[in-house]
């Protein structure tokens, strides 16, 4: 694997991993009145199109990073619209 | 522009606005406590990186979303810091 594409693996890690603590935070604390609903949807709606992007351009780091964020802004969602 | 550079522009808008009615929506309850501060330092820490991947890779729809996302994440951060 070219530097490059670390480099993207790394800030796709990052910015993926950092929801994992705020799905656990929503989980436990079932609070989530201070995320804002709107984010959310605009933010998933921003994470697939970037997903489209990585496919098109077969940038491995884009792929792999907003398939998962997907995922977890999901479970976030799930959070927020059964508990508020 | 060829178009899937307008696609990774059009993604990188919706991520990077996504953030702005958070701000909003900080700014105005001064309530962030159900935000992770984790995650918006981890968050910041892989954004830019993210940028520093989009000036190697000289991907304008990357540096664009990510140098915008960096200042109201760090809006955020800062109104955290301030109101808890």
């Amino acid at each position: 694997m070219d530097s490059v594409t670390a480099l993207g693996l790394i800030a796709g890690s990052l910015t993926t991993l950092s929801f994992a603590p705020q799905v656990v935070r929503a989980w436990r604390t079932r609070s989530t009145a201070d995320l804002s609903l709107a984010m959310l949807i605009i933010f998933l709606a921003g994470i697939l199109l970037w997903l489209a992007y990585g496919v098109v351009k077969e940038d491995l780091a884009i792929i792999a990073a907003n398939s998962i964020t997907a995922v977890l802004i999901g479970l976030i969602l799930s959070i927020k619209a059964k508990h508020g």
